[in-house]
């Protein structure tokens, strides 16, 4: 199949850039969506400084919900937004005449893109990743955007990037959550020369400061779901030119996302920290046993420590042990303090 | 939590055992479910002499139809089956609240079990992979089966498979797909002695014959779809402890088994290899380029030779050129087989 | 290059079969080989009735070694078989020709056949490990066996062995330590019918029996310095076509194989276990810290309890708490059983 | 053990900080090391601005050089480098005693410090890395620094290089290739605030601007020794602050880097580009096929056609083809030209 020329539209309209919020889903003590928070959540984050908003994605556990929901998560979010900021839906569905169906819904509310996450369960091989997007973007009445996330889906390797790039105007842009600078490199190294407008968003912000001198065009960050102000803020220096400013962010980012990442099962520690801003989200659509939550409790205190030093909340009443880093036994340390500072209470010590 | 008594029903049920076949679903020209092919195909299976069906497996492709066509799956595999072997229905759901309204539904149809995949995209830890098994567990109306596909979900692993054994009645066996024997014998040697009636079925025909002789009770096989024939005796021979028979269909069934599975994307080899028994399934879900559709062809040729050594279908008209067990090197030599005879027939060598 | 043909001498040569032992080295008090030890350990393996002895294997140690000390194991080791049984010389050096000189000096000593690990530290491609291989079967002055341990070194893959097999006289055999059944029988299945002499063996005790169904002539087996009479009696079962009680000795040996080489670094635990035979083997030449020291003891005690089944050692002193085969666990219960002893016997509980 | 003090000396000397050369080792056509040659390119290399040499790394092929090879290469290349640059030698041996005695032998040459890899062919854990790094550390009479390269070695994880930079003053740095920008943030962030003098040094010029914007002190590069210019010009530009400048040769050396790792065997490809500029280093010695060599002409003038870019060499006589920077077409194209140039020499087009 030949070239396809650019769609009309797409030039007209502005490239995706910016920090875009894949927004965590509020539910209520029956599990169902909560959409008075989540409106509240979605004003919120504009409020903050998010540059946009980026419902069903794998922060928002998008698998999790029935696709009637996804729909309705979109919708609540598109309505509440009421074109502040640009909605990036994701629109993943079983198949591709499923998601042709969500693109066509996102469409109708107002989404500036769709998000499409490579086919997973199944892992398939270049050649038919290159087929599911092309039929996909063939297809699509809106404009999207590929999402590569090699640990959870099919990896979309740069040659197929590039054909997906060269031959589909509606393909605008690629967000990558590997992590890994050099592949970001080789993907801007190998499209933007073929299409200027082509936007490249990082999903790891545990590197977003490299990947903006790189050449990003920002990233859809989890992290913003608890701290806006702070993802906003690198992007801004970076823009500006300012990465030693930036650099001194990054650090302090690191070590709050991996303290959301790595001792909780994903998303739920940005979801502990995102209720340390003040919103209910409920418990999880994937169940925890008893011990997994008395966890979660000790582990929400060192993100509060860790939340405190930005002067977005206030330190435990506790107070906060030293941290050192190492989140396991800052756990521990935190839990130790607790108990010490009762037993003192209770004059026992 | 406290261990659960076994329900009332479980033992009174028959152990699952015997080959169950992840059904292949046909689609018609448009796409949708071919409800009178997929009952031929029922039919035609129970005759062969499968023990089971297992629809909504990962060779029925589960991830790529909605959760209506799911159910509409089970039921017509259900109604048509009649009872003349037992029905293992994949329930897996976007969530647990949906899962169990699928087991609920999937009880009411006549199943005999549900099979339930470990949580896939995210990839969870050991409790998280117990916390969700648990809760299906303990709620569900119907016995269920684990299932272990470690290259495409979470891993389940020996120490979780022994607690839910010991904790749940409803929980009655594992489907393990890895090909892993000692895996195997590690599930067996943990579980069998605390729960003689759990079942243990493998995915992994590549090496069925040494998975019974550990002490497997059979096995779900996507290549029964094409060959129920086979694996049917290769069962018989190993309950009748006539292994070094049984062997000499396990080599042959593992050059079939390598031939689907390795240059297709799976499953579309397996109903390649159905097709040529008879039955029209379509075009897959996941898009193809025109590349790969030319090259399924001249791998269905290497398929047709394979099956009709086994004196199941007619070789090609063509002939077969003899094969080395590369299947690459393989389609290339039938490839260059056929143009030469085309060649011949016109005079031109 | 095209086909050399086989060399004079391998076919009058038997055939590699039975159990080879992976010698592991005793060292003494200040790090040396300790002779002495090391001939006393040779005669009682073959005793035990191992059918051959393999020095410089992986259970070895042989990249601890210099290469001036590889050579000497191997002397000590051919000098005190005399004959008895025939010796595999594990010939792997820093390149090609310091290989070659290994193989003639291995071949002075009366060696059977030398064993040629695949290229490790760098990942070698096919065309790269077939090069390693061809350059070395062209020069040597012995014959060559294979050795795929792909957790370790460069994997070879089946094109790769046929090639070589198919090409070269002096490659002998394969040694397959990936466990791996599917392969094993691919190898066989490519491999056998080209040349019926070529030996099978797997490095993988945990499915000895499997491999023995499916056409393996033996193994070589890190096992076999602790338990040398059970592996040899699983061998004889299996010739005998005694599957059912070979299994048996199967689900025992993986349960020991699992305390053997999980809880310790790799092949400390094989050392623990032989060490209870009554050797000393002294300490590895792998560093341990004092916290790695203190959990040997904890999970010798396990594998004595385990060894004290087989009825080849006496039970500790302070006895046998059940194991549950989980060797965290079951080590833990086995402290808290000593220290229950100990308080008992001093009247405190 | 408590925490050691800092050697005396230590902190005298300059911190290890630019570029350092893991030198390729140039051979005779007899396969020996060809000392003229290898001095000629020391030479070369300070002239051409390294900041240290690195004999014995990864890029110098340590493991296929004999234990007395590696140290004569370290005495040739003290001796040559005459104290213009600091040398950084490699000294991994077979054991810890043996690594020892290089590491007093490579003193008594002068070197700066010693590089140790971590353990490999056997995979161990972290504990066990801790205790063969720390037995070095304790008796070692030279500065060490841990080479952390997990795609070869055992993984050096971030709480153990921490503690051992806690415990020992004469480990005083780390050299890692991994690429990941957050590990290496990570590192920093943990061990730097304890240990201002320690040096983080990368191995992987992919990123080498966006490390030194992190905090790197600079890299061992094997791409240094083809276009030691360029990590020079490089390394200046991000001391100055010129991350804008210093990122467009960052995309220049990311396209030589992958053309000159992914379609050879590390490190045959940056041996065929040092070629390029003038040095003969033989072949390797691990052996290549036909075939390969072939293939390595082509790649060679595709890497000539990157190098004219850099106005370091001349074009190829037949001319460069456009690149696609996807190196495998671009060997084709190159193929096709130079057949198209010589057919039109010769009048047949």
């Amino acid at each position: 199949m030949g070239r396809v020329p650019l769609q009309a539209g797409s030039d007209e309209l502005t490239k995706l850039e910016g920090i875009f919020t894949p927004l965590l889903v509020p539910l209520d003590e029956r599990g169902r969506i909560d959409e008075a928070e989540l409106r509240r959540f979605v004003d919120w984050l504009i409020k903050r400084g998010v540059h946009g908003l980026y419902p069903n994605g794998s922060t928002g556990e998008f698998t999790r919900f029935t696709a009637e929901e996804r729909r309705r998560i979109v919708q609540v979010v598109a309505e509440q937004a009421r074109g502040r900021v640009p909605i990036l839906a994701g629109a993943a569905e079983a198949n591709v005449q499923e998601t042709l169906a969500a693109c066509e819904a996102y469409a109708g509310m107002g989404a500036r893109a769709v998000a499409i996450v490579a086919p997973f369960y199944y892992k398939l091989n270049a050649e038919s990743v290159y087929a599911y997007f092309a039929e996909i973007a063939r297809n699509s009445p809106i404009d999207l955007t590929l999402y590569n996330i090699p640990m959870f889906a099919s990896p979309i390797d740069v040659p197929t990037i590039r054909r997906l790039a060269s031959e589909f105007g509606r393909v605008i842009g690629i967000k990558d959550s590997s992590g890994d600078l050099a592949f970001m490199m080789r993907m801007i190294a190998q499209v933007r020369p073929l299409r200027p407008d082509f936007c490249f968003l990082t999903g790891w912000e545990a590197v977003l400061v490299p990947m903006m001198m790189v050449g990003c065009d920002g990233g859809t960050h989890a992290s913003s779901n608890a701290v806006p102000e702070v993802t906003r803020r690198m992007y801004e220096l970076c823009r500006a030119g300012n990465y030693a400013e930036a650099m001194t962010w990054q650090y302090r980012i690191l070590e709050l996302f991996d303290a959301m990442l790595y001792p909780f099962e994903f998303p739920d520690g940005f979801r502990a920290a995102a209720e340390l801003r003040g919103f209910r989200f409920g418990r999880s659509r994937q169940p925890q046993t008893a011990a997994q939550r008395t966890d979660r409790e000790a582990l929400s205190t060192v993100l509060q420590c860790i939340l405190a030093d930005f002067a977005l909340v206030n330190p435990p009443a506790a107070g906060c042990a030293p941290r050192t880093g190492q989140i396991q036994a800052d756990k521990l340390e935190q839990i130790v303090q607790q108990v010490m500072r009762e037993l003192k209470k209770r004059g026992v010590v």
